[in-house]
């Protein structure tokens, strides 16, 4: 399909596309980075030609650059992908995708988990993460009632964000508060420290003790209410966005200052982060009539924040912990009898934490169907060997991980015999091999492995059936050493390569990677090793998956 | 001069005038904090009447509202200063009061300063942090070459940010490097960790060694260059500031992504953040027109980045911590030969929690003419009493501070008696006190003090002489208990009050503490004592100072 890749490929811009090369000159092969500056592009960059071709398991297309005869490959599924126009051009930190709501809309279906469950099963860890990122908060229940146990809680996502309240800080009532959240005043919808800049985007409160009369908490979706202030007030919400609000703190040590606005838009004018505490602004200095529109639309947005159809409340049981989007709900609380036991301790850490923990979380999920093959059809026999095929492939990737190979050479080698596994979908299978049929199980498994790996990882896997046929040719003795049953493979696949087909492979740009996969597999049949489970490889097999 | 005050109230917007009220129902004492809401104060809120005034030993005006009969009393001083329109309402995060740097106008001045000095002295500490608010960074030299002292150099003025790269992070060649940073690569000037959101604000680099071919050090003052683009190319500018980039980083454990331009600007439309990693730009998905703009616009910026006069280049020598905006300044390196040794060791902190820090040391600073009271004149006799006014005054404050009192009660016993040093200055002294004269000490002491402090700290200091004459009044035994210069003196203030006298004494607002503050005096004149010094009681004062 030259033709429509051509077109494709005459419609994007060339700097774009440039920029987006993927190969080993223009991104280090290690941490995935850009190696150049935009600016040492030449000039005069140009699609000199393309050509569609297959490889690695994927269908691609080559460019050919001028002035200068770079060359790139792109894969076409990428291509298809990230067409201009094709995507959102969101901020992910924006309303854009988020949920946003009232109260009403989340009655039976709080986003909650117990402790356990939550700590145990990432699955579940997942699904309220993405809470978090999709309707601003979490509630865990069950979490054990001990001092210092909320910064455990931020741990399993991130890391704590130390302020001038400490790394942990207690909510009860204080004999000299600093703040007013230290006594048992009523505390109506706001946002935490926004004199901070940057504002802690997430916080943790941990209920160790509520006894108190009165005491309960509230959230409000700061994004939804922005979003109702724009629909019945687009002046209010446009004079919010625009004036830089000061928010002040003091005491004894501290003495905090930020200038924001109270409803924050991203370059595309969509709210990105509300800052809303009315115990904390400072004097604001403008002329006169900006600050009588500005006063206007504060007390708007305030009557708006406390309309009950928004508030959600909640009581916080001991063992509760909540975690919530400070750049986005604001939380409140009831008055308590002031001699009532209420206890909670809080802590602040940051959403990008939380995503990137997410994200890494449905890696692993993604590789579900790899870690089904080495529970299920994995634990039959190994075609004559007296290991299981797990048994074998984990051994390889041990013995590579152990020789200190590096991340995608233990993956390949954890993997090299996946295409096995597809003769249970039908075609031919390991069974069909030992009864004399190639069933060429190196190709279909690294196209197999193509829906989660580059190249770097398939490419071994693609040629370690010929690395076995060039070790036969090239190194003597290599042929005596093989097991009974892999010389008896060999046969099927071809036998011992003749002088040019070594030569032809051994020029092969994934050769070495192959011929030292090949080895760890010979190795990889003892009958009495020890391996590490499936899981043991998951981050490392995580971290190599396709972006 | 009622007739100036109503004109200047009177073009004031009076929910700004009202949301501003100091008085006790409005803020609370103790923290500062605002008590209501902005939408709690009534419809048709309006200024009934005003009234000027003096008290607390400054100029004030009463403003009664309608409709619901609330008073406030602002002082003119506060008035005056905080005028609407007066102000500048910029974002002190911004351009707006940065001063803005080529390489050469940092010739011979560069922010730096011996690390003994900067721990030991607050005024260099002071001096050097303003620099890294004002230019961006500040160098410190002779730091101990110690593993993991960066951290204690963060921990002077705020708190660690954690990241991906752990509390602290080495600066060397690394076998398996995760970023281009970990690798003897030339890195061009970027700005760190754009994939984060929030950004860590401030960066520090400790060198422990270098003594490699190449690895210089660079600095680039990305709102220079900003205000630089906007003046040579407004459109490229206009591009880079509304156009959402992808920024990310994935590892093995590891998955961020933020979506943030290049120059981000706060809604006055001045540069507050600068972004620019050429490593981390993930793939852009905009309409092909869109794209194409913008990557002319981020090639231009790139090499305006380049210029050789914006760069500031500099060694890094072991014993060298740079510091600086990580939100403004881009860092730069030349590449070093592979097997050079260079080892720094790097963290990230907030610029909030410097800016903090400059304020409180700068509130010490203004408490320095009151240290040299107690150094200078402070060491006079005490009036015929076997202490120096010093010791009195310093024993006063620690015996509030062991009985537990609240700050401004510590303050007031302290500062009790600094209306005797006003004599040094002409007037009457304590000396005329002694010969017979009243020197109104504690009216010009309460007045002095006023500079600093509010009417909590002032107005017990005027009243402790009323108060030793009501307890003369109503306490049998008081008087046959005071020192005997403190009977002479007794005399001469008016002798022990009447009945009538005393009753108008109770009621006023500041007696109960000025009662207190009086019995400390009289339980200060120990000749054996051991007191702090007075720079024990800097950061309470400094917490104490007038907002």
């Amino acid at each position: 399909m030259p033709d429509r890749s051509g077109l494709l490929i005459g419609e994007m811009p060339v700097m774009w596309l440039r920029d987006n090369c993927p190969c080993g000159l223009c991104r280090d092969p290690r941490s995935g980075q850009k190696l150049f500056q935009i600016n040492s592009l030449p000039a005069g960059l140009r699609v000199e030609s393309v050509v569609e071709g297959i490889g690695g398991g994927q269908r691609s297309v080559e460019v050919v650059w001028g002035p200068d005869g770079h060359r790139s490959a792109y894969a076409v599924e990428w291509l298809e992908a990230n067409r201009p126009g094709g995507g959102d051009g969101g901020d992910r930190r924006s309303e854009h995708g988020k949920e946003l709501w009232r109260a009403a809309d989340l009655a039976g279906r709080l986003p909650e988990a117990r402790w356990e469950a939550y700590a145990g099963d990432p699955g579940v860890r997942a699904r309220m993460l993405e809470a978090v990122l999709r309707v601003g908060f979490m509630l865990l229940r069950g979490v054990p009632e001990r001092a210092g146990q909320v910064l455990a809680v931020a741990e399993t996502f991130g890391h704590v964000r130390e302020t001038n309240y400490g790394k942990l800080f207690d909510v009860r009532v204080e004999p000299d508060p600093n703040n007013l959240a230290f006594t048992s005043a009523r505390i109506t919808p706001h946002t935490d420290n926004p004199y901070r800049d940057p504002v802690p985007t997430l916080q943790l409160l941990h209920c160790l003790v509520n006894d108190a009369e009165g005491g309960e908490s509230g959230l409000v979706d700061g994004f939804a209410a922005a979003a109702e202030l724009r629909k019945e007030d687009p002046a209010a919400f446009d004079v919010l966005t625009r004036t830089p609000v000061p928010f002040v703190f003091r005491d004894a040590g501290t003495e905090l200052r930020a200038d924001r606005p109270l409803i924050d838009t991203d370059p595309l004018g969509r709210v990105r982060e509300v800052r809303f505490n009315n115990r904390s602004i400072g004097t604001l200095r403008l002329p006169a009539a900006e600050l009588e529109a500005f006063y206007a639309a504060y007390r708007a947005f305030a009557e708006l924040l406390l309309r009950p159809e928004l508030q959600l409340d909640l009581r916080l049981a001991p063992g509760d912990c909540l975690l919530f989007d400070n750049t986005r709900l604001l939380h409140a609380r009831t008055a308590f009898a002031q001699d009532g036991a209420r206890h909670l301790q809080g802590c602040y850490a940051d959403l990008d934490g939380l995503a990137s923990s997410l994200a890494v979380l449905r890696r692993a999920d993604s590789l579900e169907p790899l870690a089904e093959l080495f529970a299920g059809a994995g634990a039959a026999e190994y075609l004559g060997e007296s290991v299981t095929m797990a048994e074998h492939m984990l051994q390889a990737g041990a013995r590579a991980e152990a020789a200190g190979a590096p991340p995608h050479l233990v993956a390949a080698a954890l993997l090299h015999d996946v295409g096995h596994f597809e003769g249970a979908d039908g075609g031919v299978s390991g069974q069909d091999l030992m009864a004399g049929t190639d069933n060429r199980h190196s190709h279909t498994g690294a196209d197999l492995l193509g829906r989660w790996f580059g190249p770097r990882v398939t490419e071994p896997v693609r040629l370690h059936v010929a690395a076995k046929r060039y070790l036969c040719a090239v190194e003597p003795g290599y042929h005596d050493r093989l097991s009974e049953a892999s010389r008896y493979t060999l046969r099927v696949q071809g036998g011992a390569m003749t002088g040019a087909q070594a030569a032809e492979f051994a020029a092969l740009p994934g050769a070495a990677d192959a011929v030292a996969v090949r080895r760890w597999d010979e190795e990889a049949k003892e009958p009495a090793a020890v391996t590490p489970p499936f899981e043991h490889f998951l981050p490392l097999l995580a971290a190599l998956l396709r972006g």
